[in-house]
């Protein structure tokens, strides 16, 4: 029997750059101790107070149908805080809760792309993103960035990649690289879409994770409101990946169709979930604070491990969880450092080629393990590298 | 901005179907008590020993990102349980865990369609299915089905609809009809996917719902199991609507496309719900019995109510929370009586023609307010056909 080309394209011939990863977990499966920087996931749990609060929920009885779009109060709690932090004026009507910010992603390229329309995203790119564009039909074309550029993208390459696309997927704070995209960058990917009339998906769930500069989103510039889909979530910020809640945040109009979307292909979140992001949001941004406060103290140990020496280079790490190493010194490909890594020292790490092309000689480290761990993982891994150095010099 | 195609015409130009339930919320918001017959609720929550499960689960630190296909352990049971009741044999690998049933449906129609590939459904249908079809790019083909028939799809127009189609998806035990699908129906659908290469789309979530007969499921008829994907749920036979946990059975390769597919669309369901679903399964038919139990009492207080008069013709009720009522003697169609009933009594019914034009001039009963607010509704709305019938005779 013949299945669809789109789900049997999804991955587009390539491999999902995963490898390494389950290598990783093969290895832990196997009693095999393994340092884990790889996946996004908080070396935390969610908060004891707000699982409390999705339990509260669920046994006052909100487990039946929840309302597709979101629960009134999480919607206007979600734009209340779009509006307090980003000066557009926003409100319920402009939000619709999904399950989770992968499914945000999806349906906002659903709503804006017909079946061989152009969709472009920046490569390095997050691992799901081409797989996303090509579930909603779309051909994927990637926009390349440079390492020297700290992996933000440029004008020139923006302008190139434009003519005859229809959507332009950003991500900032960004993922895989820890780039937060500057003033000038926000500036030159809002220019793109108005030049070329691209709808901008913008990709925000790192939002609070921010170490250096600001992070700004472009639906705040002139305009850009109503062209306009920023993707957001609980997981990250709240340390609630597991609890799969999102949103998209968008002119009203779309919204709309989106809910309908939402109707047939999801039927909402459960409510008591909603319940407990609501609780979560409401504490303020003490618990985003806390959440985030880890990251921050292992950006700075990232940054005095990498001290003194030329074999790792560390691009500009200004926010998200991770911190992308360039270690084309070493004469190896991110894939080859990896492996041997991993079955040298027990140390797993993303191959940069696993986030794209611009990502070659490059590795993402996820900085998720305890302080300790962490760094006695990176001090490893730049002993490991240097003496690749050595011997490739 | 343009929007898509697809997401602008999910409604094909027609009406959604629920004014009647969208003006009994808005009455009830406004303080006028309504009897609700209309969503697929039942009229008890979650069992607290299920959110209990759920809650362990979820602090004992099952909150991180779960395993995409859903969590081993879950998979299993499901593929013991679909093997135990249908003589299938079923592993792991033939189940992906899905966020609700619903996504399970577009899921499994994403995974066999392109773009403008003819999809089948049978009238009266599920209020979202035309819309799931488009959303999956597809065209749908509605196959009308007759009251006197007690609504099961009959071979000759199974046969007009199917040449040129990829999917046929098919419904029982039946929403809005009630009916179980005889062993006929079932032969004549599995003869129709056959003669003309159809994939089958399986939606079995009533199927502990069976008042007369017995459920049968097409992926255990010969040569059906590689070419159909069953859509399952917890939602109806374990009061879990809000919960949002499904799921697909269906062949090993469909199923490792759809882990692609719902890693890029969704990226699985929260691990907390996977295990309270997995505790539910496991307290076995007892439980299923139970939630069961008052859809069946109602089912036998319908027959009750409905005997000794013609206004109000009974469909053969013989599964699922739902009657259909023939209420054509009365010269109203479905929505004139649905909105005259509402206005008139307060009672909410859903009109026939929510569900498509095959079931035009009845109205769908959702048995799921308790007995005696039941059967008093039932009397009101057999005395108010009778006046109708009367006044239009």
């Amino acid at each position: 029997m013949q299945l669809s080309h789109r789900i049997t394209h999804l991955l587009d011939g390539g491999s999902d750059g995963w490898e390494v990863f389950n290598r990783a977990r093969a290895m832990i499966a196997s009693g095999t101790p393994v340092t884990e920087l790889t996946i996004g996931e908080h070396d935390i749990r969610t908060a004891p107070a707000i699982l409390d609060a999705m339990h509260r929920a669920a046994k006052a009885g909100h487990t039946g149908y929840a309302s597709v779009p979101g629960t009134p109060a999480l919607r206007d709690t979600i734009a209340a805080r779009v509006t307090d932090r980003t000066g557009v004026p926003t409100t319920r009507d402009n939000i619709l809760v999904t399950t989770g910010g992968q499914a945000a992603l999806f349906a906002a390229h659903m709503a804006v792309l017909d079946p061989g329309d152009t969709a472009l995203f920046v490569d390095p790119y997050y691992a799901t993103y081409p797989g996303t564009l090509r579930a909603a039909g779309a051909v994927a074309r990637a926009i390349p960035t440079l390492s020297r550029h700290g992996f933000q993208p440029q004008t020139d390459a923006l302008a190139a990649a434009a003519p005859g696309a229809r959507s332009l997927l950003v991500n900032t704070p960004n993922n895989p690289t820890g780039a937060v995209y500057s003033a000038a960058t926000i500036d030159a990917i809002c220019d793109t879409c108005r030049n070329h009339d691209l709808w901008l998906i913008s990709d925000e769930v790192y939002y609070t994770q921010v170490w250096d500069g600001t992070h700004i989103t472009p639906r705040a510039r002139p305009g850009m409101a109503d062209r306009t889909l920023v993707v957001g979530s609980m997981s990250k910020s709240h340390a609630m990946t597991g609890s799969r809640v999102g949103w998209i945040v968008g002119p009203p109009d779309v919204i709309s169709h989106l809910i309908d979307l939402s109707t047939d292909t999801t039927y909402g979140v459960p409510g008591y979930i909603q319940d407990a992001a609501l609780f979560a949001l409401n504490e303020g941004r003490a618990l985003e604070e806390e959440i985030a406060a880890p990251f921050r103290r292992r950006r700075a140990l990232t940054e005095a491990a990498l001290a003194g020496q030329n074999a790792v280079r560390l691009i500009p790490a200004e926010g998200a969880m991770y911190v992308m190493l360039d270690i084309r010194a070493t004469g190896l490909s991110g894939e080859e450092f990896a492996h041997a890594l991993l079955d040298t020292h027990q140390i797993a790490v993303m191959p940069g080629e696993s986030f794209g092309q611009s990502a070659a000689g490059h590795l993402r480290v996820a900085m998720t393990v305890d302080d300790a761990s962490y760094e006695a993982a990176l001090r490893t891994l730049v002993a490991f590298a240097a003496d690749r150095a050595h011997a490739s010099a």
